[in-house]
């Protein structure tokens, strides 16, 4: 089946377009570009009271390690509304967004990360099918051993070193740090 | 040519691949996903002094209108990064970044755009290839019927609205708009 609109697979190769200054995959016949682009991942540190959400991965990577509720922003899709939609997928929460925790990048996946900062509308959670179990951890029983991924770190300290604020900058990678395992 | 790794065009279908919820290209072979993603623009809200930077744009779409130095975040690259890499590169401008000003949504193109306050390290900045002219505005003189796109005019206007807070959450598009011309 081909897809109207995009060449052959076959057609391609990997060329400087014009006026372009580095490799893509580009058509030999029609010319059409096909650009590579980074992936937007959306998430939320979401709290009720003191408590911050906490899921369980039930996929790979990192199956059985702590994470927070983020996954790929879709088309179409607003990063707000992306983090929402993630919250309800693995964890069967609702969110009241308060604003934009952090943008990380982590280079070499491609991955740029918008997490929120984000009320619960209620403590009713529950596992969705990408989550093994959930809980709502208070700040010195999060179980810090057992986190899936750098990035989930820095989002739960950053989350602290703004508890205070009503509204900040949002925060970035800790210097020198491009989440790599 | 045949990329390693990547099934022919020819086998993808439409359809939901298991666990997931909406219609995905799929490899009927291999069951490969080719996941459709957003696209993220990085870009600048950067002054000297009291003028702001605008670029006449040299390219289609909207060419002849003016911008904000901005486009297309490149793989394995930060959003400052890239916000940095395209002021150079359509005005040959050096930031020094201050923080995020706003998310923006353009959910019709599947676009993301996060775009900076900012500081020029210099006034010296000139027209790169994607630019026919550039110059710095003072706030009554910038060409507001001559806006390339409704998301420069919100970033214009977002930028104005946080012009005495050194520190602020990032806005968010105006409430209704979709960024559609």
């Amino acid at each position: 089946m081909e897809t109207p609109g995009q060449p052959k697979e076959q057609s391609f190769e990997q060329r400087i377009p014009d006026g372009d200054d580095r490799l893509r995959r580009v058509c030999s016949d029609c010319g059409f570009v096909d650009y590579e682009n980074p992936k937007v991942v959306v998430g939320a540190v979401a709290t009720w009271g003191d408590k911050i959400l906490l899921c369980r991965r039930a996929i790979e990577p990192r199956v059985g390690y702590w994470t927070l509720p983020a996954g790929y922003l879709e088309v179409q899709e607003s990063a707000i509304d992306g983090a929402c939609r993630e919250a309800w997928e693995e964890a069967r929460a609702k969110l009241d967004i308060d604003q934009l925790l952090a943008v990380y990048a982590i280079p070499r996946i491609s991955q740029i990360q918008l997490i929120y900062r984000a009320r619960l509308v209620s403590p009713d959670v529950s596992a969705g099918p990408e989550t093994q179990e959930l809980d709502l951890f208070a700040w010195d029983d999060i179980p810090w051993n057992d986190i899936a991924f750098p990035s989930v770190h820095w989002a739960l300290n950053d989350f602290y070193a703004v508890r205070d604020l009503t509204s900040f900058a949002p925060r970035s990678n800790p210097i020198g740090e491009t989440g790599d395992m």
